[in-house]
């Protein structure tokens, strides 16, 4: 590595990846951006151009109002077989139905859907822990709409740039354990592509296009915690460059898909 | 959330992802762990109990010898045929397919396989970018021994508990994007069991297993950069409990994989 760019190195800031606590409960039809303003006010959280704000989907849910109480909702005749089948509360089986465009597996209790946005999860994303008895939480409608209406409120609040990104803990194929990903992106671009620089070596990398977005979530994982007291959490010193894409950018369509 | 919670929030300091700049070029032979320690000196990096390291594969291998010279390797003639259809040097294929215990696709140019120790990805980990013109570089034989060693190794030498991740970027299924992932795993669990434990509606949680050693990787994937100019990473403040497991423990075996 040439002197300069050790220095350089050298003088690299960490990344610092930072809870934002004192958060209230947040209710259907909260405005959650001026909601996370507040808190951060409070604790004295300013912003540096960059800084990427990574919400849990759930608090993201309960404010767009995607709550679903399940004495509400009438299972189909196919929910109801496969609720008995697999043991399961039928009224949240027709949720799940509702919010798939397919099925992966069903397999031992276990749903695994391709939902309508495209994400391919447990339960098609239809969470019945965290949320109050008798109740599920949906996904957002729009991930990418709901980090889009995020940042655009806390970067004129704040006055700098930020990225935004709407998260969600999924199991995946091959590996054991969650990780928090990526759900909806905005201000940022969720891949970096490397394509065409060169390596240490000199020679031009091939294909290398690394999801940014979703390290971000996973990092931001490691803060938020499973028990997700701590449902957004600030990325500082991600030397993020503005960039434009989405959340859906981060969905491999099914014909390109090698690895599964 | 009750104020005690809140007021240990707001206390509780950020997760930091620190460079650990001015490590020389690796070659085979080389004492890893002590080339970390002389940088960590230089660079004035102390070390707290429960700071994780994440290394990158390609050091660990380089360390370990897993260079190979293409032109000592003589392509079967199965190898031989793959290369002719994908046109792709047989030697590179001969090095997948002893590195393989089996292969998931074959497309395109791109083979997606299971290495001998389990993982799916991409040329089943041997790389011909970031390494010298006419050699490639196999993953380490034993990623867990050698993130073992170095664990304890540094350990010693910090005189703190400390984990060691060794990590490589994978693709994945139905995603878009590498992401950094944890290979070998040493000196704590791997993931985080939160079943049992009650979510903010005082509910029991199901099926909650966070993959806390690949969130760890993915963040340092961050600052690792994919030119990989900074392969080793530091990771502060994650309130690591010493644990056991390794990174076997992260692939999932075939027959109770729900995903793909």
């Amino acid at each position: 590595m040439p002197e300069s760019e050790t220095q350089k190195n050298l003088n690299r800031p960490a990344v610092r990846i930072l809870p934002l606590a004192g958060l209230p409960e947040v209710a259907s039809g909260d405005d959650l951006g001026a909601l996370i303003m507040q808190a951060a006010r409070k604790q004295g959280v300013g912003c540096a151009a960059g800084d990427v704000f990574v919400v849990a989907q759930k608090i993201v849910s309960k404010a767009e109002g995607r709550s679903v109480r399940l004495d509400s909702v009438e299972p189909s005749e196919r929910a109801r077989r496969w609720a008995a089948e697999f043991q399961k509360d039928p009224r949240v089986i027709e949720l799940v139905l509702r919010e798939s465009s397919g099925i992966v597996r069903m397999e031992r209790g276990v749903i695994v859907a391709r939902t309508r946005h495209g994400f391919v999860c447990a339960n098609a994303g239809v969470d019945v822990s965290n949320t109050r008895e008798g109740t599920a939480l949906l996904l957002p409608e729009d991930p990418d709409g709901s980090a889009r209406k995020l940042q655009e409120q806390l970067a004129r609040a704040f006055g700098c740039h930020v990225g935004v990104i709407v998260s969600d803990t999924f199991g995946r194929p091959w590996r054991e354990g969650l990780v928090n990903v990526a759900l909806g992106v905005a201000g940022m671009s969720p891949l970096a592509d490397y394509r065409g620089q060169r390596d240490a070596h000199g020679r031009v990398m091939q294909a290398t296009i690394i999801a940014v977005a979703d390290e971000l979530a996973a990092a931001a994982g490691l803060v938020m915690g499973k028990l997700e007291r701590m449902p957004v959490v600030i990325v500082h010193g991600v030397a993020l460059e503005k960039g434009t894409g989405s959340g859906r950018d981060l969905i491999r369509p099914a014909e390109r898909d090698l690895f599964r």
